[in-house]
């Protein structure tokens, strides 16, 4: 069971992060990687091409602005790809958004809520735990006690 | 192998058809309903039920709107929900789009482009591939006769 | 005389408290509940249930980005709900008006301006004080103090 | 139990006529009327005097473009105020959702989705059935019928 | 020669002093005024009326959100109003602006940039100097001045 | 006592003829000229020196897309600008909109709704109306006479 | 002297057309290609190889929705590429404008209005001009000429 | 081979120093100059005269709000035209961008990201690079280089 975190520019780190936290709690394997699909196709390429190779299953792409990063690697590859429109710069991560969201047929992105790079990981352990029984278990396990955490702090006091 | 294509109301048809056409194309089995999860939750709760037993491993979910639905199923099971926005209305989609990407952390759904249910049913395929290779084998063999056609008609007279 | 106050985050409670203090300014009694739609939809089911039964007659609804709540809400009672569209993330709360006003016919939710939990109880009362005379009476006192609040202030100097 | 619709422009009747009809078919008894905010201020203060004096519970405002008058009855009465955004011009009633909603704290309208005047006499009747139990008794009925009607037409074939 | 300046709220007074400033600059008596269309309607049409007395000949009037403040005014005098969309909330006045400029047929309201209430004095001395030739030749005065002082600066070392 | 009404396409024609009407219904002499700000700015040039010769007053001017040509008048001249915004092309209007009342500071456009042509006739009207006192007796007989159609008319069966 | 068109779908072909359309009045030769960026990326890298031999010196690529086209081809090559953001879908070329403008730093797109192929066209002949006189002596006859069309429409009965 | 900066507003040289910045690290000389469309149009005239003369290759051309400084600029030379849209003001740029880039056919400007004016820099080195083969050389050894770092950083620990 193996996924992968990509993103297109350093300064998306600190948002991508949260995709690896919530993966490492759950204790599933990753790879990570910073290429730009703009400035570095070919090393983008060589990434797809191992990740082929390694056997990772679901891959995790973020970027900002025009936000191709996400669409290109799901051109190249049938690994699923979930897509994570980074908030950068003056349109906030809508131009991102359009740019992951709106694919042409038959080349399909996931996309998830603007910097949500948790929720790319959520999702990502929800496809694999179709495979993956024990995944599908532990994913059960977390609701539940979120629930029950939930449940105990409802009472508010305003 | 799955699916299942569920939508929140009967003018959503037209749309989500195309969903049904891409997974019939690949032989995939699917059920489908249409369920509003604003005006028969119970019915919804219980479809989801159904789909929980009968081993659906990847549901499809259109709504126009307010979009609830595909994020309403995420809340209430761990198989992954591809959520198609609908253009319908007003705002012409965009508020669909939002509803269903926006999803809080830990219960996310996949969104895909407005109006692009075809899409829907090509992700679903690529994350069931994951588990089935003979359907990843499928996928890329319809990739390869899609380049080769794209391929043939790449010239154009303007 | 009875309302409620709902909303999906603690992050929301800062702006939630807003209609919590308009409510005890007026002397109206009210419950509070910190509730997830999407994490936890059973004890959602079950607060909903208990405001039917304790004589509940308005709730007020916040949340941010997907912002489910209210219209969820609005699918499981006829109690009127009123949602407060929270401003949270990228999308600085555009994402909760179109998911909360954007609700299908048959099972409305009344939404006020963006952050704006003190115009919901404002709302919350003038819809209790068609049953409540001696509400309607406070409710244009107040009105009538403001007006000559304002009126004491109308000249400034720029 | 009394309600009445009004509107700024004829052009918004094709629209307002769906809040009429659903009234009608509950049996709720409404005035309506077409009254510029704008263009006739003095009629619309003398409109309100009257609902003020008859025991009109409930107003259901619609209008486009820059939609002030929701805002303005809502100024001048405590009576609740819903507003219908109406679809007219080039912006399509993202203008008149904003000018409905975005209301100053105290002056409150309940908003509606665009176009969705429907929602608008739904979100009357649950505000009326507070103070009157048969109308509740009407509209859960009403909810009941409609949930056995989509529970018989789920399933679809696509 | 005398123009009003008034706005729906005091923290809109930062942005307003602009106009005041230009308007001082320049040698135009004005009277100003904060009253809320909303919150005190019979303030603001006696302050209309006094306005009309006193032969006030240009009205700019600030507001944010639904910024119904403009419109109101234009519906109950003749006199030319300028209306200044204030950014204030999470719509940051795409919402006064929209509010402002769509106005229906035969009630005009002449909106300016949002928060740029320097403008609207500039847009209300170009009004009066149609009837004051002095004021339009002041008018060339500054605008030759602005010219030679850009000219003096055009040279950028960057 | 003279108006002129300018537009840069001749596709804008049909939207600016209703400017045209009002004022012909108000018996306003004004001439009218289609020239583009980007396509032939020297012919704009001169438009607007004999419009300063002639003794025009106001100047309406409407514009699609990027819509520079109210803003460049304004920027030639301190007869009052009036831009009317024209809905053309995939953006309908928005473009235009921004681009005619975001000016910079101290040449300023008086906005008015998104094709709103009439209402650019009924403003230059209320602009002219302060130096000539005949033109505001005859703007309030004509509000006075669409009150009383309005009063008329205000009962609808819906 | 030469240019190549490219667009990522049949369907834009008659926007791109009037690329063509214009390049052919000029004379300037150019050839055309339909490849998808993301349906067949070794198509679009050999395509680009063969524009770099042949001596291609601007690139016009059209494309709609997530429209990473005109992206994908900047990465590949130091020829100019000019975006054209194709209206498809429910966004309406608004996705297409962000995804071809917003690029990161050091891989530019020149992007023209949404649908607006012919200004792509003169954008590319203002480029080729630089290097060959005699096509900026064209553009320069053809501005003259146009002018003086225009100049003798000016004149409009309105 | 020479480029030209110009901008509108002081206030925008923090954002149009990055263009100057690329161009200085390639060697290439600039002028650099502010002025603004509206508010000199006299001396923008003679500064594009200056650089028809001077033997300028391309300008770069930055404004926010109304913006519209790069399609006047355009509509006065057949020098290519490189528009930067500067965020400014409530609108954060969309503003500009809209003002920039939807210019009427015939006239066109090359409209880059919201505030990255380096790739205005790029954009027009690109285009400078047609006629100037060693410009072009400079341009791929930086493109090499840039890969080499990027790969070399690839690996990102999360």
């Amino acid at each position: 069971m193996k996924a992968a975190i990509i993103f297109g520019s350093q300064s998306d780190a600190s948002v991508m992060k949260k995709a690896a936290d919530v993966l490492r709690d759950f204790g599933i394997s990753f790879s990570s990687r910073v290429v730009s699909a703009h400035r570095h196709p070919e090393l983008l390429a060589k990434t797809i091409e191992e990740w082929e190779q390694d056997g990772t299953e679901v891959i995790i792409a973020g970027a900002g602005l025009a936000a191709h990063l996400p669409g290109v690697i799901a051109s190249k590859t049938l690994i699923p790809v979930i897509g994570v429109p980074v908030a950068s710069g003056a349109l906030n991560g809508v131009d991102a958004l359009y740019s992951i969201v709106q694919m042409p047929k038959s080349v399909p992105v996931a996309a998830v809520g603007i910097d949500n790079a948790a929720n790319a990981a959520y999702l990502a352990m929800a496809i694999l735990a179709i495979k993956y029984p024990e995944l599908r278990k532990k994913l059960e396990n977390s609701r539940a006690k979120a629930r029950d955490d939930l449940a105990k702090n409802s009472l508010v006091d305003l």
